[in-house]
């Protein structure tokens, strides 16, 4: 069997580097993709340490620009905001830096995708997703969900073993007792001491912001921020006569000024997509000031009912020109005093979501049975958690 | 003082005949309009009465085309239904019809747009609100809420005493207890006899529909309907072998065939936009069929998640692409640990929705207060009603 | 014909002396009240002056503890937020005193009501909407809307001049160039030179906190606020080790800690009910501790779904409870093929809203056909701006 | 080792007889509960089937009052209705069975809960879902979705041949070519021929209502149904002379008469919990005439805002009472010019949804990470098919 050549989204860092070589010893290729969506990185040592271990390829993927193009500036546009408080700098990332790891994937032929996402936690959602939404033929690898994987690393401790044993680089800096995600737009931390939801986050943990109250300057500023059909378009620094116009370098601007003045914490829990409930504090100076600033000029230029309207499509990234795909024919019975379709038949042979095969008791259809108890366990954890908090639902009995 | 030209909305009828010649005798010069807009009508019988009374010019206008094609067809594309039973078929006619009695009022320079729609019902502000988006230095007429006109014609008797003396024809036909409106789409019934909700409509009241127990066909009949991006495209009789594409031709096939099989009859209360309850009867019968095909294939062929989006949608008759309107500046203020908004402003003078003038305490700046009477009063009137039927509101108290 | 005696709403203010002393030369008997809802006010000043000007009575309703545990309290624990800032500060303390108003005109046999909120605010549909809730039989006397008063008014030098032949006092303080209306849970300044959008608002209008920037303390502190379910039930300063438990108690010593932190100032162009857009400045010190509060809490407690469900309810004040009034009888018609409902009764003859005399065209039951212009024409305040900012609306036309 | 007790939901049919005797290959005690929600089925051959097969126990469940009384007038009173069509008939029937299941459950010390339904519908995730919210610690076998048990049983020819192996009973009477289930409320079809969704049904595939062409009486019937708080309590028979009052007898004469009529046939295409598309044929006689009662009687009796909110609400099968949970202590941190809330701790140990243990990041607590594949692999269906129907996502790239 010819060796199989897997696409590795790869960060240099302890977990992702271990990961790399538990895949070269099951014998495949691996390339390792570092996608920079701003990050504070050193891009060369990650890709020398990844050629060590043995990684056929590491390409360093640029996405800057697109990152806060194609990604932010929408999400700006439309007032995307999380559970009202969390600006989605994580899950805006996620697909960003999955395009760019599917067009490796394209460019060399490669038929898996492995990512070091753990099973908790809502990023290995956004990966595969995108995957399965951008090249369907794609095989995902995520080690953290394999039984076999687990066992093996059951902690930190683990992982730093089997670094030591096989060669790899650990960084001699202790690592902190939280974890990290930065980009562009802000920098996450959760995990660790965090966990317990009545600890205040300590000082130290904070990279983009100053402490607001002992660090920031005393005396205010003022910018000017100007928008285009609610994009961004330019951003002006009264006290110092700067104008920025350029994306990227707009909101690098603001980060820098938003995190002098320390602007942009926050401190939340929130309600994942697979069921848990987690606590993360986020520092978001750029994107906190552009999200007021566009709140305030929305309520001022839009109509009262089409703000409102606008409210209900924000939680809602659907197709908003869904009746292109309603061509087909129905068949109507009319009968005295109703009519009712009995049948109905798509306009050409996949132009409609129905699915004979898929849905057919018979065969399979691309569909794996087994799945549906992941599926069912995981919407489950919700209720699960709803009863331990709470006890057991009672049975319903009739109502007197 | 010049004679000032008043384009009428005019139905052949008593109370447009008696409103016409009311608006004579105050010195207007009355250019009357007949919009054609699907219902049996003796147009030209009409237009002579309305000369003889003294109306200086009467166009009939013939929107059968457009009421179908830019009004009919998107409804069933949006699949609009009014409290989930009502489709719509006067809502739709009345902008339709407003827009043939602006054009007249543009071409002929007239300052006045007189209708005969009740005070009580949606009618007058349909018409109204068209009238202020389309030609808002129109100024509108309307003698049902002139307390003069009310005073003097207080009911049909009124209205025949009135014509009898004044040389206005007044059909020999006994009118029927009931009101009727009628057009392409569908005839609704209301008022009168219908008034009591507990009394059954009578079965000789139906004009487009038979009754499908006694006089319907006795075995059913199959169509196939073909739809394209979600607008009805053809019909095809599977029995006969007829196929229509035109869309005029579509509904007028599908009401003769809908009504030989007494299709699309409901009898309900609804709620009006002005705050009353009413109940209404109404006979639908191409659009029944329609609207339930466009629904069978919608589900069909549309994903989960957009066909729930599009139902939020459907209620909300906003401009999807509303951020092209959110240009202009913002002026933010950074200070330690938060930015806000302290100052903004449009991208050009009349670029957004914000009025100095017409919020300003001190300038009236074109609003007219003691419209606000008027608007409380009409908000008030479901409350009214609340405290009719239940007893006033309990003055909120300290919970224990 | 006997003396009629109207209940004022009295501010104290130049305002509402000018329109007491009108309703007296009306011969009108004045029964003023002052509702203590926590403003900061020389209420014996105010009642010497109204009595002095020939009020009948002055009544000092002291409702901070019911302002505090029926309306703010409920409106923490629902999450109120208006356009996804404003927290109602107005908006709430209204009805608490309209409650005041109300049972004054009960206790004294009152007819009339009289306010002095302008034509062009929400607050006249807020007094007017409770009054017609509670105590529908009130009639409402709108100096701001009446046509001669508003003549005789034009501006605030016509009221001083007024004033001041009339023998009442006016205040030796300068107006400031904006109003305001305080009580316990906030303090709004609009109208004036806030009326520019694009004009900062002055330092020194501010009274409930200080600049956050100069004058706050250089050391951040820590509460903890406890909340049983959702309603706020205990403040605890870790500082000083004071605890507070009484809601008025509470949200005071929020207010002057917030106050001393420069916490809860916003800037904002809102939408008004009556259709105008208007720039409001709010300080909002307590509140907006506790708003915050809440929303962490409540996102950390409730299950996911609950929540988003939670959210939608939020900006709908309805009766929850609403089947309890579905009590009645259906006439259903079965015909081959189905089923419909052809007449209805409620369980009673108050039991349901609809209202035979109400929708019928033949009498007028109540309904004032004459206040539908105004209603009219205040829903196309709206359209009317559209049209201004965008121009007309285009005539839809076939499309392609 | 114990032989473990398993809970099997058995039908007597050929599925659940072949899982019985799997199940007792495996060494399981097997207790057989037949539900009886109102389906025609000879209880008595099905019990001696199971105790021939080797059930230790058969016990079957009257449910039918309960299902009545609990699920379906609630439902009634809810206007429930999925896509606008279906009226839930087996979504209602599901929790009443599995309240059935677990209650034997409870009685025998049952660890396990087996049951019969495929890895491609909804039946299963109802199933489960009951079961983790009415008894957590209940372990599921769907053989449905064993790997080596759908290898063993491909086809109904496998488990045809197995059953003779067996000695298991089969059906003399050959299986229709569609599936079928039936409770007192609807008989819903699907599988088989069905799954074109161009085909229409054949006719002689209704069992519980005529072909209202051809053998439906020719004159309709009125019956008068009175609701009492949204909830039907008594039916009228106006010809007859007919009351009835108890909710079963109520719905069992009004399946008859609407049987009579055939009344209540639907034939539609819907969207699948896992995200398959799927064509269903229901026919719900008693429910179709009830829902279209009591929605005339709601639009009559509410409010109009108070329908829209309920309206809303009606999708939504949230605990309304949520804020009941919301106790609690927030940590809040007052900085000049605002404060946000650092840490917060729920009112008792079991007090809210958030569980440190699930959500670390170091140890299981109860989650197993290896279910998020079949999660997102069954949230991929939908995305899946759009691929297949449309052709894989573009890559988003820089606007112009």
């Amino acid at each position: 069997m010819a060796t199989e050549t897997v696409i590795l989204a790869y960060s240099g860092g302890l977990d992702t580097s271990c990961i790399l070589k538990w895949l070269l010893d099951k014998q495949y290729e691996v390339i390792c993709v570092l996608a920079d969506v701003g990050q504070k990185e050193d891009f060369t040592a990650a890709e020398k340490k990844a050629l060590k271990i043995g990684a056929k390829k590491v390409i360093v993927a640029d996405v800057k620009q697109s990152f806060v193009e194609d990604y932010i500036w929408p999400a700006v546009q439309m007032g995307l905001v999380y559970e009202e408080r969390y600006l989605l700098g994580t899950s805006l990332a996620r697909p960003c830096i999955s395009v760019a790891l599917i067009e490796v994937a394209r460019e060399y032929g490669a038929k898996y995708l492995a990512h070091g996402a753990t099973g908790k936690g809502n990023d290995q959602v956004r990966f595969e997703l995108c995957a399965y939404a951008l090249k369907p033929d794609l095989k995902i690898i995520a080690p953290w969900r394999d039984v076999k994987f687990c066992c093996q690393f059951q902690g930190r401790q683990d992982l730093i073993a089997y670094a030591q044993q096989h060669g790899i680089e650990v960084s001699a800096k202790p690592a902190t007792p939280w974890s990290t995600d930065a980009n562009i737009l802000h920098i996450s931390y959760e995990s660790g001491i965090l966990e317990d939801p009545n600890t205040v986050a300590p000082e130290n943990l904070y990279q983009m912001t100053v402490d607001p109250m002992t660090r920031a300057p005393c005396n205010p500023i003022r910018l000017v921020i100007q928008f285009d059909r609610g994009l961004p378009s330019s951003v002006e620094d009264l006290a110092g006569r700067r104008v920025y116009t350029k994306p990227l370098e707009m909101l690098d601007f603001l980060n820098r000024l938003g995190g002098f003045y320390g602007i942009g914490r926050i401190d939340i829990v929130e309600n994942r997509f697979v069921g848990l409930k987690s606590r993360g504090v986020y520092e978001t100076p750029g994107g906190t000031i552009l999200f007021a600033a566009h709140q305030d000029l929305e309520v001022f230029a839009l109509d009262r009912e089409v703000l409102r309207t606008k409210q209900v499509l924000r939680d809602r990234m659907a197709d908003y020109l869904a009746e292109q795909r309603v061509s087909g024919k129905v068949t109507v019975e009319l009968a005295p005093g109703y009519s009712r379709a009995v049948a109905r038949k798509a306009s050409n042979n996949v132009g409609a979501l129905y699915n004979e095969q898929l849905v057919s008791m018979d065969v399979h259809g691309g569909y794996v049975p087994q799945d549906a108890g992941g599926f069912i366990a995981i919407n489950a954890v919700r209720i699960r958690e709803h009863v331990r908090a709470f006890g057991a639902y009672e049975v319903p009995t009739k109502k007197n």
